[in-house]
């Protein structure tokens, strides 16, 4: 089969361009709301290059989006589309310019075809002196590639999939006290998408879309709204031969309340275009068992994550649509369990890094950078794609410069006045001043990071690394370095916060005055990362995580932690009562998808407001999607042993369910589990893998279904 | 008068975004030819506030360049153009969000208005609470602005004007040996401009561009050429009621070579629209003189430079296009003498620096990189302004810092493997490894100038400093580090390049190695730069400056340096001969604008051939002009001794003339002076100047002729 050529562009730069549009298609109430930190752009001038040996002559076809130009072996030819490349060893080399979109090149040949191995610099740093000399050298990556194999669609034309949806009722609104006339419909469940009002004719309308009915029905304060004037900007399209609409931006919502100028609108109803990224459910990720809350609960979460992986994966759908670096580690995470789509976390990890040079934290929150760095190391224990390690790196040293060029006088990473700390959204005073021991616990996890990135490159080196790139010997000085920094921080963080009195890391230190305050934090990601002694395990379960007189976390995003936490110490049992109760809650809430926050102590419109605001909380985010990371990692039990599944573990823990089956996607195609009280079986189609039951270890073997039967407990 | 509304953008970024437009304009026999260096561009998105204070309520329209939103105290409105303002004081923002060109605001109301004084940042840093509370800090900037004063022309419609102009000869070219069949225009003398071919029927044609006659008529080799393709791409325009013509990109040339396909192709004749950058004649420099020579050679000064003053100040307008740092400083010292085109020269300065991260010299060149820095003090010297020092401040310090993270372990600049070491173009053998006496003395340059430009600073403080603002206390602390570091390289190089036997600043150190060469180069700016003593300075003079067996300077790049030595030695008698026999001698060849390089010694097409290729040479090059510059500054004798003509002296010097008269630009309008050997005579409208006039001085006021009869030599 004949490989085809694909559009390339600079690394990064298709993201990154592709982020500004996203991050900025924000609105709140009819005015745009772009992001508060800097938004880079792609390189404008971009060269691309590509060594070919040819047995024959070739025609080529060259399309860029961008102006180009064309030389063959250093020498620049007219800029036809159509070139000719005579037989032999020849240096090819495009140089596209583009100001509005990353410049992209298509190059088609007979043998000749634009792909990732094709180089690219932003600057080749080729300059010619007075005898006509040439000289200089620059810095060469491999092109960025997708799936743009067609020559018609380039880079800038790309656009997510959609399909038409319609209400699944409709509501004649006419209250008096409120002064509401107009429609109110409901699609039945939340939607991300276009909405479409048929052959609008007479006066303008007002739109106000809500994820919950109040919402809609709420004018004066719902977050997302509309005005259709037919006489001013809006692109009218047709639908269909008697059927047109005007186009609106996309929003999300589950009900739409139309208001018309009375008297003067008419139009023949509405329905939305979904908007959706698009996945094979044949190579996608399941779960069922014998409890069908949690059944509900694991199709609501996939439902969730699926409407918060877009272009990128997002925090929420109505309101912020923004890549949030804390946010998207759990997206990838539940994601590697869902639908294993790689593109997207590659995209969200280039578009949240940006360019240099960096002028604040990731998304401006400190623990967002920090977890950025471990979200690369994670892509690839699930991927085992050492490329995108080594793309990134440059990057990665980059952002963790700037992160040592803020540390304190004692080496610990403190707020200064332009740096959010986040933690997490909590309802009770927390300290946020000062050294929080929970940063300090993810500053060592990057800098442990940096040193694992550095020693696999250094043992993966490329058998012809491009001009400019980083020596073996470089990444070894890098590995040392970093791996020094880690381990004197884990010293200093331990010594300065543990509490032998309290038995629980201590939250903050300010001024040299250690804060007593106590939370789940910093204790139980000193347990997630493995920073915590067996002694200080067994000490922080006790005193900190089941201890009723710490404050309770009330968001999923947290709870995320939280019940991975208490799975890595054995608890599904509890994990699964607590999913119950609280992915449950916001179920009997009438969640279609879930929640931002959640605090069970909240009744009816409490649980809609946030950020001061009546609907200012989000109620389909991607951080209320854990528990298909928690039953695909810790109940079905697989994760990866070695780099992309090449070898791995399958660990089942029922935590109290009569049966559960489930698949869990690799990059090789599926596992399958069942697990009966009395049965285990495993198929995979690809890798190395055991299968652990107490005790025992069972070899799994690609292609072969393992089947063990086991004595009752 | 009330003062009228202006649009305004992030400062620099809309020189970074139109030197994009024109250093891509470069074309090579029909193929575009970008730069090898990085592009940077706009921030995408970007805010503007200003704070008012308001009598009465206040309507006001709001004109972007790109999406926006609008909020008043931190409230977004609805995004209507017009916007009502309450009465008291109000923060106002706008955020605008564009990819293609630099976000720009016009905001015009009664009393608010967009002006400089708007402040300006690309991350506000400002996020929102759980509560609604809005927390953060950016660091913010007065706004960018110039002279568009419309709301109707934005910055992205900028471009020059431009006149119609004819050929002023046109001759029927049938050669058949070298087959050869068309029309050569000739315009007279060179010009910059768009070719209109009228009327154009029938088959394609080829026109073929020459600085010279023989250029135009080489069709194999002429460095530009357009191929009309009247069924293809070309825009087509009318010209007047019966004259249309295609629209074809702006060339260089003095002829034209037009060659029809036969048969088939029939136009009616050809014009150039012309493009300049409009001057005010009656503010500008003049000089005249009882030398005839020497008044063409100032003319022909003065229209090379008028031709290379465009958007930017660019090398040469046939071949590069482009702004090089080397070639700018030294048209904005000509500048100041002749146009005083303040605005193109922070326009030059803004666009070479571009933005950081700084990943090589400016336009790749050590060199380059050393004399920017020198350039902004040049500018304040000449205007005064010291908001432009504010505002490149930060740039200068990251540039710095690239520099310093370059030096060798002795702590002087050596060349890396992708730095371009360029000194001058020779025609001898030169040392270009190693480290460099010359590159060593510009860099001490620019260490001193961190440190004048931080005093300077620290001694002008904001009275409300804008959010994240540099202190006073962090230009002190600049100061002292940047003023012990030049003083340390001083030393330095004094030690490792001065010889005793030689008489002279040695040329290059390799290895730990002194290379015996010696050139003109580091002695002449030990001199111009005033770091030789009184002793090496006649010492250099006799063994270096004066003698014949030290390699000539072929460039007028260099000899504007040279002369200039010459100069401040008291050799204008020398200087003017040299300038009447090298500029004199591109006169005499036929120059209708001054040379890239200028070779007594060559002859014929020789004088054409460049960089390997016969017409790789430009015929209008910048840095050909630079009689302008010394003989305002010392002959006429005139230059500012405190910042922007606050105080300035007068130093006239006939150097064998038998008179001379000239004016000089200064801030406050014209310094006028006539010199005859028995009279002298100034005027001045403004600033506090000094008449020197050997051991005489004598006070100029400002709106009084000052005459001095002087006793005959």
């Amino acid at each position: 089969m004949k490989k085809s050529a694909t559009w390339i562009w600079y690394p990064g730069d298709f993201e990154i361009w592709l982020g500004n549009r996203c991050n900025n298609r924000r609105t709140e109430r009819g005015a745009m709301f772009p992001p508060f930190w800097k938004q880079d752009s792609h390189y404008v001038t971009v060269e691309f290059r590509k060594t070919v040996v040819l047995e024959e002559d070739e025609c080529i076809i060259i399309k860029t989006e961008g102006q180009f130009n064309f030389s063959i072996d250093g020498k620049l030819n007219y800029p036809h589309a159509e070139q000719h490349i005579p037989k032999g060893k020849h240096t090819l080399s495009v140089k596209v310019w583009n100001q509005a979109t990353p410049p992209a090149l298509f190059v088609e040949g007979n043998t000749v075809k634009t792909d990732a191995s094709w180089l690219v610099t932003y600057e080749d740093k080729i300059w010619i002196d007075e005898n006509g000399v040439a000289h200089g050298c620059g810095i060469y990556m491999n092109a960025g590639a997708w799936n743009f194999n067609s020559s018609d669609v380039p880079p800038s034309q790309f656009q997510l999939p959609r399909k038409e949806l319609l209400p699944v009722s409709i509501e004649s609104i006419d209250d008096k006290e409120k002064q509401l006339y107009g429609t109110l419909y409901d699609f039945g469940q939340e939607v991300f998408g276009y909405l479409k009002v048929f052959n609008l004719e007479g006066g303008n309308i007002r739109i106000y879309y809500g994820e919950s009915r109040e919402e809609a029905l709420d004018p004066e304060h719902c977050e997302t709204l509309d005005v259709l004037e037919p006489s001013n900007i809006q692109r009218r399209t047709n639908t269909s031969t008697n059927t047109w609409h005007y186009e609106l931006d996309s929003k999300a919502f589950r009900y739409v309340f139309i208001e018309p100028t009375p008297g003067h609108t008419q139009y023949d109803g509405v329905a939305v275009d979904y908007e959706y990224a698009p996945f094979d459910e044949s190579r996608s990720g399941s779960f069922r068992c014998s409890d069908e809350l949690l059944n509900k609960i694991w199709q609501v979460s996939a439902y969730t994550l699926d409407l918060t992986t877009r272009e990128f994966f997002i925090d929420g759908i109505k309101r912020d649509r923004w890549t949030w670096s804390g946010d998207a580690i759990q997206s990838y995470l539940m994601n590697y369990y869902l639908r294993f789509d790689t593109e997207c976390v590659k995209r969200t990890i280039r578009q949240l890094r940006g360019k240099d040079p960096v002028t604040s934290h990731v998304n401006t929150i400190m623990d967002y950078t920090f977890y950025w760095f471990k979200s690369v190391l994670d892509y690839y224990d699930y991927t085992g794609d050492m490329d995108f390690v080594r793309e990134m790196y440059p990057r990665m040293k980059t952002l963790m410069e700037y992160c040592r060029g803020r540390l304190n006088d004692e080496g610990m990473a403190e707020g200064m006045p332009d740096d959010w700390i986040f933690v997490d959204w909590v309802d009770f005073p927390m300290h946020k001043r000062g050294v929080l021991c929970f940063e300090q616990i993810l500053l060592t996890k990057a800098l442990e990071t940096m040193a694992t990135c550095a020693t696999l490159l250094r043992d993966h080196p490329l058998d012809n690394p491009p001009q400019g790139s980083i020596t073996p010997d470089e990444y070894e000085s890098d590995m040392l370095a970093y791996g020094v920094l880690s381990r004197q921080l884990l010293t200093k963080w331990k010594t300065a916060f543990w509490s032998e009195e309290k038995h629980a890391y201590l939250h903050a230190i300010e001024n040299g005055e250690t804060n007593p305050q106590i939370t789940k934090f910093p204790n139980m990601f000193a347990i997630l990362y493995g920073y915590a002694t067996p002694t200080e395990l067994k000490t922080i379960q006790e005193h900190v995580m089941d201890n009723g007189n710490i404050e309770k976390i009330t968001t999923p995003y947290m709870r995320f932690y939280e019940l991975e936490t208490l799975c890595m110490c054995g608890e599904q049992k509890k994990v699964l009562e607590e999913m119950k109760s609280y992915w449950g809650g916001m179920l009997h809430e009438g969640a279609t998808t879930f929640w931002e926050k959640y605090n069970p102590k909240e009744h009816g419109k409490e649980h809609l407001t946030m950020y001061g605001r009546p609907y200012g909380k989000s109620l389909c985010h991607a951080w209320g999607a854990s528990p298909l990371y928690l039953l695909g990692k810790y109940f079905l039990g697989v994760r990866p042993v070695k780099p992309g599944y090449e070898e791995y573990e399958v660990r089942p823990v029922l935590g109290g369910l009569e049966w559960m089956s489930g698949e869990v996607p690799t990059p090789f195609g599926k596992i399958q589990i069942s697990v009966y009280d009395d049965k285990v079986s495993v198929y995979s189609e690809g890798g190395r893998g055991v299968l652990v039951l107490g005790d025992q270890r069972y070899e799994i073997k690609s292609g072969e279904r393992l089947e063990i039967l086991k004595s009752k407990d």
